[in-house]
């Protein structure tokens, strides 16, 4: 892939999902995703960055699980840091495209 | 709807193929988007706004057409600005977020 971020709203908040459900069932679940996406996403992660971001174990009699790797806290952590800037940047211009160009009710 | 800005990138971009092919088809087709679901993004859009963003003219010989209202055009620039200046100021967060977090090749 090339040299864009490789985490977007969708896999952060799956990452977060994950990581709070400590499932990527239930995490797919808890985001009206299919887990079928879920893996495909995780896989498109863990192949995109330089360490996997989750890891899963199959099986027991838990069932398995899934946690974020410390790789995976760390760019989550970052991501949602560049997204409270970046919003953070706007504010203003979103209040004023707000106030004059959209419905109130 | 609530206190958000109602447009995200996919609506944009629609809105950017609308007014350059002059058509929802040609605009869903180049989006690789069904033309029921440019139709309910425009409706989503023509609601959540004050003015309506687009308007189509149906039949003639021409096949229909649609076109950018003034108010779409203004809501479309306002956020290509507020997307441009959110993405400048974490430009460095993200080259760092890129160099240190993910695979070159």
């Amino acid at each position: 892939m090339g040299k864009t971020i490789a985490l977007g709203p969708g896999k952060a908040d799956l990452l977060d999902a994950i990581s709070q459900s400590g499932s990527i069932s239930a995490a797919a679940r808890n985001m009206n995703m299919s887990y079928s996406r879920a893996w495909k996403l995780i896989e498109a992660m863990n192949r995109d960055f330089r360490f996997p971001l989750v890891v899963a174990s199959s099986g027991g009699s838990g069932g398995g699980g899934a946690q974020l790797t410390d790789a995976g806290a760390e760019a989550l952590k970052r991501y949602r840091r560049i997204e409270q800037k970046a919003a953070s940047s706007v504010a203003d211009e979103i209040k004023l495209f707000t106030a004059l160009l959209l419905n109130d009710e």
